[in-house]
């Protein structure tokens, strides 16, 4: 690893009052990632001046690189260029690039610079502009104290823009010396579906007792996968970390969705794969998770190969109707049982012409639960024409992530039986109330 | 206001690494504002023992009232209890209030303590203990340089009831000389649905050009609403806040969703709430948007009221076979256009017997666009039996973003079509390039 220090600063009142949640902080040390450089420290402040002002001279002091987010926009609380103008004690100027950046951009909206938007090309005289490709703020780049400081937008996808085809680059160029062959720094990740955290951790640590010091273990739990996450910085332990890496296979074997050295893809998106293997067709029917599902697998681009068509049944009438559910079935069974759940898939697979169906019926609360069928009971309903499985689990949450639980059961279990997977995912083994 | 000073200290390596986003912080900040506190400063640092312990050190002397987030639980990377205990100067000990409630966890969960969950009752001899009632760290109260000092888990569900259950009581008798009457704090919040952020702010000062210094007006985005806040302390504005108030509703009209001065519901919920007004329910034929719209109105708790079934038609076949739109239709109009959305809409009230009906057809992307129908293209469809509305809007972006400005667009037109709101939105006029 480099000896850089980056810090990072955010800014903003909602940030402080829990308003909005932030997701730039883990854009900006994802792309640091690349260069191989860490963010080893983040302070969030409000948009206070004083505060921000003795935040950026202090982290200027203690960083060799210092990313500033938020407060560029036009409105009375975006306090970044002059607090910054202040602390390198240099006047705000008209900036003439920031000013055509500004006419370009509103010609493009078709609307006039109102007297907001001017203020955005007010910057610190020895500032340099940093250019925004979709957005009204430009950043601003200067140094104090010999910290590189670069001022960024607070919206998502200006940031990231500006990271990747701006800061980055300049930053890769400007410390060229002092950043290290990335490669020296080694991550392999397996991500895996099923398994709890902890249990993880103690599945793996009686694997390999005497774990090596060199070879850092981490988890990574970003639902509903978890990541096993194996960090070293020493190419000798490389053969020793891959034996490790085979041990950890074995071990868990089908709980590994993907080894990608990156963000993995959706549950949805794993299914799909196995689906564009053999070029074969799934649907859905819904009861419990309301379209949850097929929202899922539809967000995935290329969907459309393996998807045409999801029945959303949540009434038992629409249940008969739509996919012929007898309604002597839900008579004497319930719509939460297993009889109408495979009743569903048939149907569903007979009206779509599909070659796999997923079909679920469940309780999801907070109301509608009794003794002998509680909130969170489901029943899943999964296979194709040749044979359908089913199984019960009892998932007592709030609504949303009950919702959420067995949608992502559901795409687990149909990728599973697609792929021919025999042993017994961790969550039906750690289910013990299996009713029939 | 009151004067006490919060800080905030999160720690783990996945915060800073940023393979997770961090929402506790978020969740502090709202818990503290129901006792008038602000959070005025946050810290997050990795695993690193030394960087935690200077944290804890430097904050302990700015702050009153410090929460430390994260680094409980039972692995090897959790620090915060051993850091706790050098930076006090404190021995760690086994705490025998930890220890029962991990023994009582284990029971509930039918599982034996191993060694690392016994760690998790290693805490510094000066502390007290805080009652977790879902999980099995316990949380760590002690104080510092005169600040009060209260580790949390990093679950987020964790973190939730402990702080509702035990950490703000606590501080609330702990600091009752120093709250100040809460009710001296006013805020008043309007959400918003269709209007931007900065126009928004464009449109209000320019309707009360003179807006007090006295009464503070913020913006907040959370997608896809956007709330607007006037805060003020001095009871002696309050009847010009009120003014204020009234001409913002003028203003923006049907734009405003709710004034709860609350967390506002989803706009799936608002439709619900006008659908149940005359006891009617909806139902939904999507191709693009593949199942969200039903799956944000099944979200809500009580949709069974409103909602029978809804129709995910992806494909040209089971557009015809679901919900019966002519294949000359599709043949002469195409998938994607205004007379296959009017089809959809008929069908799905055909076959659901619902009151009224949310359609949609378009292009998600990124792939399937052409000169005349490109990427971003969406027809909309609803209405009742009696009429059926239609729009065309053109949204270009990532595909997951698309569709759901597609599926809160449904859920706002339809929700105004029930309440029969007369005014065109935003969206809706600023929609330059309409086609038919």
């Amino acid at each position: 690893m480099s000896g850089l220090k980056v810090q990072l600063l955010l800014t903003g009142d909602e940030l402080m009052s829990g308003d909005i949640v932030d997701s730039n902080s883990a854009m900006v040390a994802q792309q640091f990632k690349s260069l191989g450089l860490v963010v080893s420290r983040k302070v969030t402040v409000s948009d206070s001046p004083i505060d921000l002002a003795n935040e950026i001279a202090q982290m200027s002091l203690q960083a060799d690189i210092l990313i500033i987010n938020g407060g560029l926009g036009p409105t009375i609380d975006d306090l970044t260029s002059e607090v910054l103008a202040n602390v390198c004690g240099m006047p705000l100027i008209e900036n003439l690039e920031a000013l055509s950046h500004l006419e370009k951009w509103a010609e493009k909206k078709s609307i006039s610079l109102n007297k907001a938007n001017l203020k955005q090309a007010q910057l610190p005289s020895n500032a340099k502009t940093i250019n925004n490709r979709i957005g009204s703020a430009v950043g601003i780049q200067t140094s104090l104290n010999q910290c590189e400081i670069y001022c960024t937008p607070g919206v998502p996808r200006e940031l990231r823009i500006m990271l990747d085809e701006e800061i980055i680059p300049h930053i890769n160029e400007h410390f060229k010396d002092n950043l290290l062959d990335h490669n020296t720094y080694d991550i392999a990740r397996l991500h895996t579906y099923g398994v709890g955290e902890s249990l993880l951790e103690e599945l793996i640590l009686e694997a390999i007792p005497h774990w090596s010091a060199d070879i850092n273990l981490g988890f990574r739990a970003e639902a509903p996968l978890v990541e096993v996450k194996l960090t070293s910085t020493d190419t000798s332990v490389l053969p020793l970390k891959e034996t490790y890496i085979n041990t950890i296979k074995t071990l868990l074997g089908d709980h590994i969705i993907d080894c990608v050295n990156d963000k993995p893809k959706s549950l949805s998106a794993y299914l799909i794969d196995a689906l564009k293997l053999n070029n074969q067709t799934v649907t859905t029917a819904e009861s419990c998770t309301g379209g949850l599902i097929a929202s899922q697998i539809t967000a995935v681009s290329g969907s459309s190969q393996v998807f045409e068509a999801g029945f959303v049944t949540y009434s038992n009438k629409m249940k008969t109707k739509m996919i012929g559910v007898l309604p002597e079935t839900l008579n004497n069974h319930g719509a939460v049982s297993e009889q109408t759940v495979i009743e569903m898939a048939q149907g569903s697979l007979r009206v779509s012409q599909a070659n796999y169906t997923l079909a679920v019926s469940g309780i999801a609360g907070p109301t509608g639960g009794s003794k002998e069928k509680p909130i969170g009971s489901v029943w899943i309903a999964w296979g194709d024409a040749n044979e359908i499985k089913t199984q019960y689990f009892c998932i007592p949450t709030h609504r949303q992530q009950f919702q959420q639980t067995v949608t992502t059961r559901c795409l687990d279990l149909l990728r599973r039986f697609i792929l021919q997977k025999s042993t017994q995912p961790f969550y039906i083994k750690a289910n013990q109330v299996t009713k029939k």
